[in-house]
């Protein structure tokens, strides 16, 4: 059964699984990324943003964005993020802990985006040294709510932090949805808007395992390989990592699996539209649908086998879709949901 | 071409990919290793050990020692181990930044091996609190220079560990080369003998990525699964990390492999040591051949296309055999080097 | 001339230097804390408090908050606090660093001061391993507002913390203006309130350096020496930090102290009060008061030598009373704000 | 009684104590390091040095090594250290918390110096992702054995160290003892020499509490103000730190000082070594002794009331003497052990 708990609930897209095993066939391969499958995919990933960028592959969301954030900040630093993203919320105080205590300033903002104003604010707010040096700014890309940023807004904000100095990080666990849903070229919403690093999710569009920190700056990248080895991050058989990805570049899988979530929610969303009782939350412009219904339907459709999430400081119900999600899994959900808000 | 540089240049068991696929095909699974196949691995190692222990799956091998040390350890506490001990010499420093500074307090010993003798002097040369005070012992099982301690050696080191109040901890990324090489059961040279936390290593055994943390006991693994979050070391799609494992472990697959690899380094120590000029360094117990010889030879193997690596702090070569290492393999490695010995 | 800037800008109160100059008449000492004067000190503060409790000396504030929170929590726990409160804003992140990545949760609340049904909220809001686990409420007392806890308003805290399995920190950096204020004993609003530890502050109550870290659950102090000394808060010369203690200690010199600026602050808030433009913030239960006046007020305060901070996140002038603040400085201060305010 | 313990059983030197009562004199003063006193110390520092340093103050002498080290590496870098370098031995890991988990290469040499040669093995040694990167050579000056280096063995390891890109630090508890010691300029054993950081130790040469950190190299020292802060070692009432140096720089207290327990140290090492059965066991080139004597000697010493600490690492005792050290007191040990000596 299919849920809209997590767009990790999904398997391995059987692209990305052929990698696998096809490279498994390969004989014996250099170890710790020295070998010709991670040369290749930096190679395609390179062609992919059309720029020279430096690439490396590490196991999980948490960890891409701790180690890319501790590789810009020092222990008295602060990250500048909106007060729903994951680097603050979910993962557990990764980033405090992979930089021996940089602050998270948190910032208000609708639809869980952050603006230039706001930015700009918390960036000035304080010059002494009782506080953390803010000395980054982090974007979620597709946001923790399903939106995205255009590339004139993720400019607009660069333009403030690199103005003060401030270096421009990029959370894209769902980066794929964000481009996805705005057609653009991955350039123009990351090193082309002045983004510095970006953690680009392999895992929620496809793969098993391995997201993949790219450094737009080169210069920002020095001696990230130790970051990432004294971190536990170091695949030793990288292949395994690395590989897959070829499965999710060829013929712009990345984008097909995108934009079939996307789609989905989209469906989603406008089939719960037509409930009475239902209200939507936020706009979906990639594959999360964030809705209110009345509690007793909540739980009927738990009660029904359904999982989802509660959205913790956001109000309402999680949905969220996966590459392999299937329509008739959304209109099956759609109408047990409309059944049950007629009962409640 | 099969290498002897590192038994992680070998792909994945043919057992583990049929695992991998399988559970792809099984639909959505909840995520973060609250799937059914997680559950069913560890259910499987608790009856392995004949133990209720408590088992959490990690990326790599330095993670599960760094985070397994941290769990025991306060950042003014010291961990006691052999010089040559992987977390000494080829973790990047990651015990002591998971830790936030517990000291790796090095021990000398025959071997690469540890004694209770050599262990008690370092618990109590110093007791001020000056000095981190010490309270892990780690073991390697099998060592870094392809030894294996006997049941008594590793229950002698946990005597001395306890009756000073330290914890004992086993680096078993060769775990299962040193059960097969002993043909013990599991528990006489882990629980039985003392061990409190065993870091098995299922990466050099023959699956693609991934590590299990077994608390033998218990009260030590309170709140572990926070301390992996946070440093980024929960897979969300935690089924492909530790669903393969039933590929090791149906059949004794992980000892089948075991066997095979430490059957090729005795076959290769056995050529080698036929070789004039050629001086077998440490006992092959395990699979693991260190060998001196001419550096003439060493130079035109590999000028030959063979890699392998100098083993830097004990002298000579060190030659890694796989679970995939072929006789042939052995074989013609031998044949080469008699022929640039003789040259030499 | 003196200030309202801070607290800290006051010098030695002459009791303290007194016992710094005779103990340095007494010949050779032992190091780190053996000497008879901490001993004295330590028994003198356990007389205080009527408890048993075990006592450290450390530099500053920081330090001594920073290493109560690193000792009662691991990094993956959280601590939660008023967001006003000095841990928060004006530590540059040291519970951060010193904890390795434990996260403060801010909670909002009048007066500057917590109350049980938001520490609750914030305790209960979450509690799976995707976020920091609640660990320690800490208290500010006197609050960076000037205002204090009632013993009730402690214990109802407290006893939530408890009953949620969290322990109970005091920030006493001006602990001695909070027992001043309210006339009650020490112990009522500690350890007979639930509070576990205590970071008892000299250096605002007419120290040079030092504050002292009580801990009334004793086993909560285990080996918090070595974190002292691995933290570089271990003084050498450790009865010049101690011995002053008892200047304060001999014939309550710390509340006169206490009470002296106490009463200043009431002073200047009666002043301040009755100057038309002038709006007083919070209550003035202790030695600190906030004031509303025109901008225009302030730039020429300024332009006169005084010397004031504006309190970010609050408004308006923050301004401190020490033990050595003169009447005639209040006076004289009001009077040049009553000008100015007529001009603006 | 005064002992050999620790040079920092001695209390503070008059000159000291004189200015510490006489800024208490002088009204409110600025926290934080922004107060005259300090801004008139840290020139008088660039004077004695001849050099544009940048001067911060921290509390001890395990802060400043911890902190100027921490700046200096990341946390995946390496230390090269002599063996028995106080940062190593007596620190309680302290470098390790600081830097969150730079890892100390330990060196061994003669009389406690490092040789360029062994430094430049250790550098050389490994070059791989898998230890810890070298970046900093630290140089103990004067050393833990009571020895000095010369200008041009400072110069030396200097230039090896630039060679491969590493910065120098030099732990300069005793930084007038080794001055004193060499006759030198004290800019000829640092910047000219080619440290970048020392540690001048004020604690032992007669301050109550109190080290400099300086930065000959100030692009080193930037943000390091922020450092400082977040790992509680800034001053609030900062002057009563830094103005008792003055007391050591008018008239060269702080060699004089250093000259006579060097004076003392020597004339301790003529008397001792005129006993049958006691050997010295260093040069005493500062002012330490490292003496052999039986165990009976040792223990008689003891049961008369003398302290003095075992030197474990090195053997026999290790004798210090202060800035306050009297004649009559050496003669007196030296006796003592004259007799229990012979009745050994």
């Amino acid at each position: 059964m299919q849920h809209f708990a997590s767009d990790n609930y999904a398997g391995i897209c059987p692209e990305a699984l052929d990698y696998m095993v096809q490279c498994n066939g390969s004989g014996h391969e250099q170890a710790y990324g020295d070998d010709r499958w991670t040369a290749r995919v930096c190679d395609r990933i390179r062609a992919l943003f059309e720029h020279d960028c430096e690439v490396f592959f590490v196991f999980n969301g948490t960890a891409a964005n701790s180690l890319a954030l501790a590789s810009l900040c020092q222990s008295y630093h602060s990250v500048i993020c909106h007060e729903l993203a994951h680097v603050e919320t979910d993962e557990c105080g990764g980033p405090e802990f992979f930089s021996n205590g940089s602050k998270l300033l948190t910032v208000k903002g609708d639809n869980g985006k952050l603006t230039p104003d706001a930015v700009e604010r918390t960036i000035t707010r304080r010059s002494d040294m009782h506080h953390p040096r803010p000395r980054v700014v982090t974007l979620t890309q597709a946001t923790e709510v399903g939106t995205v940023y255009r590339p004139g807004e993720v400019g607009a904000i660069a333009e403030v932090a690199k103005r003060h100095g401030l270096k421009v990080h990029m959370d894209g666990a769902r980066f794929a949805n964000a481009v996805a849903s705005l057609a653009v070229h991955p350039a123009d919403i990351t090193w082309r808007a002045g983004v510095d690093v970006l953690c680009f999710g392999g895992t929620k569009n496809g793969l098993a395992v391995g997201e993949a920190v790219v450094f737009f700056d080169r210069a920002l990248a020095t001696e990230f390989q130790y970051r990432v080895k004294q971190a536990g991050q170091l695949a030793s058989k990288m292949r395994f990592i690395s590989a897959p990805w070829l499965g999710l570049l060829d013929n712009d899988v990345w984008l097909r699996n995108a934009r079939h979530s996307n789609a989905m929610a989209r469906l989603l969303a406008d089939r719960l539209r037509t409930i009475p009782g239902v209200r939507i939350v936020f706009p979906t412009e990639a594959n999360a649908v964030f809705a209110e219904f009345p509690p007793q339907a909540a739980d009927a459709l738990r009660a029904s086998g359904w999982r989802f999430y509660d959205f913790i400081g956001a109000g309402g119900a999680r949905l969220m879709c996966a590459w392999d999600t299937e329509a008739e899994t959304v209109e099956r959900f759609a109408a047990e949901l409309r059944t049950f808000c007629q009962a409640a």
